[in-house]
């Protein structure tokens, strides 16, 4: 089982799809394009994506490109976010006359980065990529918000941890593949769908799910290219695709919208669910 | 009449205040913060928000800083986005080594600039900011992604228009201001609500206005912070405060929302009704 994410090894990505499929081996991709890519053109089974996250919202990128591609979901899991202030070691914090990082990464921290003085911050594509140029170009008046991680794998010293204004920082991923095929037992099912531009057609859509009890745990709007202020909607349903009212919902739904998409039917994650690849890679697939 | 706005002298929301409220003075602020803190000391009267990209989708910070003051919106604008490749006179497409821009800008010239080889793109905090860098630093193998406006406040040529990937490229702008008095008619009111966590919650939000044939314009979630997983809801309703449909759908809404809050009831943007400033802030006002 082969994993690519989108970073430098040490990557939040990488993290979490090592936490949760314990063993497995991951490729580094530099854009998040190339994950599709890596799994479409075969050369990684899956692909895991960040979606979401509880402080700066939605990875948008991401849910462009799970329209653009056929790829399901197949499996979600969370990693808990803990960004560090980390430099070449022997650094001191009044050194530093640069920081870099990934822009959603610097802004989570803004309090900290805010109480430094004479020091300018600079957007990166990548927080572990950071922490890279650090080591490989010798910086030492340059510091990185990066992972515990990110710090170990490029010989980095953490010269103040936890550095994020807000402690309940996690962030959701999303693992694609090829075939539609879950790991476990899915109850969770996401959607894309355009609707008619009328009133209350959103109140419409979501009556399909709501007489039917069944619970929107996410709702999201995107633009549609080509079309100013009309909008797509991205809702995940807590109910799995073979259950009876999701079906009947999606049904439901086709008659008074534009068109429908599934992005996929997977477990929601847990952490008491958590086990070894290969054991939810067999499990429960006759239900789907 | 005085409007703050976020970036430096050539910016698009500089742009669009100018173009939509002729003759008015435009104040540069280094972040959107400063443009909130601007009007809320009464350093300026108004401040300007891009809010939404008809291709990039929201601009999230923003929807934050809405909810965190208590400044309200009393109008909207528009403005089409046309990105050039910009760079000292002279220099030549081939001799660019380095692409700077906000990153959304360079999101949007996604294929532009995957066209050009061994060139480095630099993600910066803004537009017209990267081209006063070139011409500051005078760098001769750096271009910047930015309006024509800046090319010319700069002194820079552009050495290719238009290299947007979608020529529908529009961004959406709210007027800030710290007396709720709109310039013009309202019959538009921004909302932003929290729901209880419980099924059809939202389903039932949305019933308030579409039980009333108000039409929703944009719907937006947003997370709640400390809250995992848990949103907050921002609408626009076609209908103004005056409204009595308006008031008691916001009524009818707090009966089941955790709480409601107004963002402003301003009038609808159109080409058709741009004025000078002053003839409409003294219009209408009696109505609201």
């Amino acid at each position: 089982m082969r994993i690519a994410f989108q970073g430098t090894s040490g990557a939040y990505s990488e993290g979490a799809a090592q936490r949760a499929w314990p063993g497995i081996e991951t490729v580094a991709c530099e854009q998040f394009e190339h994950v599709f890519a890596s799994v479409a053109e075969g050369r990684t089974s899956h692909g895991l994506l960040p979606i979401e996250n509880s402080i700066g919202g939605s990875i948008h990128r991401n849910y462009d490109l799970l329209l653009e591609h056929d790829l399901p979901i197949v499996a979600e899991t969370e990693l808990q976010v803990v960004h560090h202030l980390v430099a070449l070691p022997g650094t001191e914090i009044s050194q530093i006359r640069r920081v870099c990082s990934h822009p959603q990464a610097l802004a989570q921290c803004e309090s900290f980065l805010r109480s430094l003085s004479n020091v300018e911050i600079v957007a990166t594509y990548d927080t572990a990529g950071s922490a890279r140029l650090i080591q490989e170009q010798n910086l030492t008046d340059t510091a990185a918000v990066a992972s515990a991680r990110a710090a170990e794998i490029f010989g980095l010293s953490v010269l103040k941890a936890a550095i994020q204004d807000y402690r309940d920082n996690i962030t959701r991923f999303l693992l694609i593949a090829r075939d539609p095929q879950p790991l476990g037992q899915p109850d969770k099912t996401s959607l894309v769908f355009a609707l008619p531009n009328s009133a209350g057609a959103l109140f419409k859509a979501l009556s399909v799910f709501a007489l039917r009890d069944i619970d929107l745990t996410k709702l999201e709007s995107r633009p549609m290219r080509g079309r100013p202020w009309e909008y797509l909607f991205y809702v995940d349903l807590a109910a799995g695709r073979a259950d009876v009212r999701c079906g009947r919902a999606i049904v439901h739904l086709a008659e008074s919208a534009r068109w429908v998409k599934t992005l996929g039917s997977y477990a929601r994650w847990s952490e008491a669910a958590m086990r070894p690849f290969g054991a939810e890679a067999s499990m429960d697939v006759s239900t789907v």
